[in-house]
C-alpha cells in the first residue's frame, strides 16, 4: 500500500476537484490509501454523496488555509494548523509516503525544507515540472526558488532530474541538456560556461547545451537551468500557448465561412490544445527532499489530481528519494565546492 | 536624403533577396539612397535585369564574406575586406547614415563597437528586436552579448529602449517593464531586485515587473532583461511558434475530413502565422552606437529587408543616435556606479 496525503484546500478548485480526483484515483489504483487534509465542513460537504472504499480514504481536519499571496516562511511558521503544514507533518511523521498540494509553491517548498528536510548532501531542493514537446515530455529543473545559483546547484539538479526520468518516467539513460544561448561549449554566461564543464564529468548522459529554440522539439529528457530561467521558460510557454490559441480563434472566427469550417474541426483543436497542456503529465515533484512531495498546478481539475496521485504512487513505489540519496552520495566527489 | 549602406552578402538569401528588397525600398521611398556592399560578381549578377533609379543605388565591392560560425573578434579583425567591415567603415567615415546587415550577430556587434563606437556614457550597446504580441509589438532589450549584466546596463537598456519606442515607433510615453519571475517588487534574482529599485528613479514610464506569462499579452512597449534571458525569450518564441504550427498541421491532417476543412481555412492559417512573424517589423536595432546599425534576421527575404530599410530611414530621420546621446547624458546621474 502506498499512502498518499493530500492538501484538500490547495488550488483554484479546492476542495471539490481535489476530492473528486482522489476518489477517482482510489478506484483506479487498488494499492493506494489516501488521507485528505482540510477544513472539516468543506471536506465533509465535498465528500457528501460520493462512493469510495472507506477503508482506503481517511480525513484529517485542519482549521487553516495558506493563501497564494502570503509570504511563504511566515505562513508556514504561523499557520501551524493549515492543511499544508498539517499534511507535511503527517508525511514527516511517517503517516504517509507522499504529499500532494496545489497550494502556494513558495509555501510548499518552505514547508518541505523546514519539515521534511533535504536529502544529505543536497544543497537546495528543486521544483521540476514535466512539460510537453512535439515528441516526449521533458523535466525542466529548476523552476523553484533557486534564482541565484552556484554551479553545484545545477550539477545536483542534473543528477536528480536524471534519476527521476530513469526511475519514475522509465527513460533508459536519460539525455540531460543545459539550457544555454548557443550550442558551442564556450557560449553562455559565467554560470552556464562553468556548469558545462562540470556536467561533462558527471555520471549522467550529458548531451551538451540546448538552445531555447530547440526546447519544443523534445531532444532532451531533462533540461537544467537556474530557477529564474526555468520560471521564464515555464511561464512563457503557458502564456504564449494561451495567447496563440486566442489569436488563432479570433482569426478563424473572422468570417462566417471560416467559423463554420472551424466548427467542424473542433475536436482536432481540442486534441491539439490537450497536447500542449502540461497538467496532463501530473504535477511537479520537489526533488531533493527526504520524502515525495508533489506540487500540483494551481488550476488542477480532478483529472490533474488523479495524474499527480499516479505520479506520487510511482515516485514512492520506486523509492525515488532513496535513489536520489544514493545518487547524490555516489556523485559527491564530482560536485564543485563553491557553496 | 537618407543614405543607407547594406551588407549585400549577409543572411541566408544573400545577395538575391537583399538586392530585391533594396530595389523595392528605392521605389517605395524617394528620399533614400542605397549603397550595396558585396562581392562584385555576385552583386552584378543579382542586379542584372533589375530596373531601379541608378542615381540612388551605388555598389561598393568587397572581396570577403564573414560566415555565421566565425569567432566575431577574429573575423572582424582579419577580414578587413569583408562586406560587413567595409560597410561599417563607410558608415563610420560618414558615407552613410545607417548600416543594415543580416550577417553574423556577434560579428555585427563587434564591428559596431570597434568601428562606429558607443555613444559617450553607454557602457554596452544592446541588440533589441521588435516582437509581436496579441496587441502591439514590443522591444525586447537586450538580446545581444550582455549575458552577465550589472544594474547600470539594464538601466541604460531601459532608457534607450524607451527613446527608440517613442521616437521611431511613435509610442507616447512608452511603458517600460522588467522581465521578472513575479509581479511584486521583492521578487526575482539579485540583479532584477536591484534593477527594480533603480528603474523607479529613472525618467521613464516604468510599469514594474512583467512575468513571462504576460509577455504575449502586449502590456508593455519595452521589456528589459539581460541578454541571457533575452535570448531565451526570443529563441523560445521562435521555436515554440514553429513547433506549434507543425503540431497543429499534423493534428488537422489526421483525417481526410479534417484535411479538407483545414484546406478551406488555409488563408486564415497563413494570416495567423504572419501575425506571429517578427520579421514583419523590420530588424533589430543596435542601440547605444554613434550611428544607426540594424541587424536583419538571418532568414530575411526581400520584404523583410524592405522593412529594415524603412526602419533605418526612420531611425536616421529622427536622429535616434543623437537622442540616445542626449538621453544618456541627461540621465547620467541616475545610473548606478557599479561598473
Amino acid at each position: 500500500m502506498v499512502k498518499i496525503i493530500i492538501d484538500a484546500m490547495g488550488g483554484d478548485h479546492a476542495p471539490g476537484e481535489v476530492v473528486k480526483g482522489s476518489v477517482e484515483a482510489l478506484s483506479r489504483f487498488e494499492d493506494i490509501e489516501i488521507t485528505l487534509v482540510g477544513q472539516q465542513e468543506a471536506l465533509e460537504k465535498a465528500l457528501e454523496g460520493m462512493s469510495y472504499p472507506e477503508g482506503r480514504l481517511k480525513t484529517v481536519f485542519a482549521s487553516q488555509v495558506i493563501e497564494t499571496g502570503e509570504v511563504p516562511v511566515r505562513a508556514v511558521r504561523q499557520k501551524k494548523d493549515s492543511s499544508m503544514v498539517v499534511g507535511m507533518r503527517l508525511l514527516a511523521g511517517g503517516e504517509g509516503d507522499a504529499f500532494i498540494s496545489a497550494g502556494s509553491t513558495g509555501a510548499l517548498l518552505t514547508a518541505g525544507i523546514l519539515i521534511v528536510h533535504t536529502v544529505p548532501g543536497v544543497h537546495r531542493p528543486a521544483l521540476a515540472p514535466i512539460l510537453p514537446t512535439a515528441r516526449d515530455p521533458f523535466m525542466l529543473i529548476d523552476c523553484g526558488a533557486n534564482v541565484d545559483c552556484k554551479p553545484v546547484n545545477l550539477q545536483q539538479f542534473a543528477m536528480m532530474g536524471s534519476i527521476y526520468m530513469q526511475e519514475v518516467a522509465g527513460k533508459e539513460n536519460p539525455r540531460v541538456g543545459l539550457i544555454n544561448i548557443g550550442a558551442e561549449e564556450e557560449k553562455g554566461n559565467e554560470l552556464t560556461r562553468t556548469v558545462y564543464q562540470e556536467l561533462q564529468k558527471m555520471p549522467i548522459n550529458f548531451i551538451g547545451n540546448v538552445e531555447a529554440r530547440d526546447i519544443p522539439e523534445g531532444n532532451a529528457d531533462v533540461l537544467v537551468c537556474d530557477a529564474f530561467v526555468g520560471n521564464v521558460v515555464l511561464k512563457f510557454m503557458e502564456g504564449l500557448a494561451s495567447t496563440m490559441f486566442t489569436m488563432l480563434k479570433k482569426e478563424l472566427m473572422a468570417t462566417k465561412f471560416s467559423s463554420i469550417l472551424a466548427l467542424g474541426l473542433k475536436k482536432r483543436f481540442a486534441s491539439f490544445k490537450k497536447s500542449m497542456d502540461y497538467t496532463e503529465y501530473g504535477g511537479a515533484p520537489l526533488l531533493g527532499l527526504n520524502k515525495c512531495v508533489i506540487k500540483a498546478h494551481g488550476s488542477s481539475n480532478a483529472k490533474a489530481f488523479c495524474s499527480a496521485i499516479r505520479q506520487a504512487r510511482e515516485f514512492s513505489q520506486n523509492d525515488l528519494s532513496g535513489k536520489v540519496r544514493e545518487g547524490i552520495a555516489r556523485a559527491g566527489a564530482a560536485f564543485t565546492r563553491d557553496v
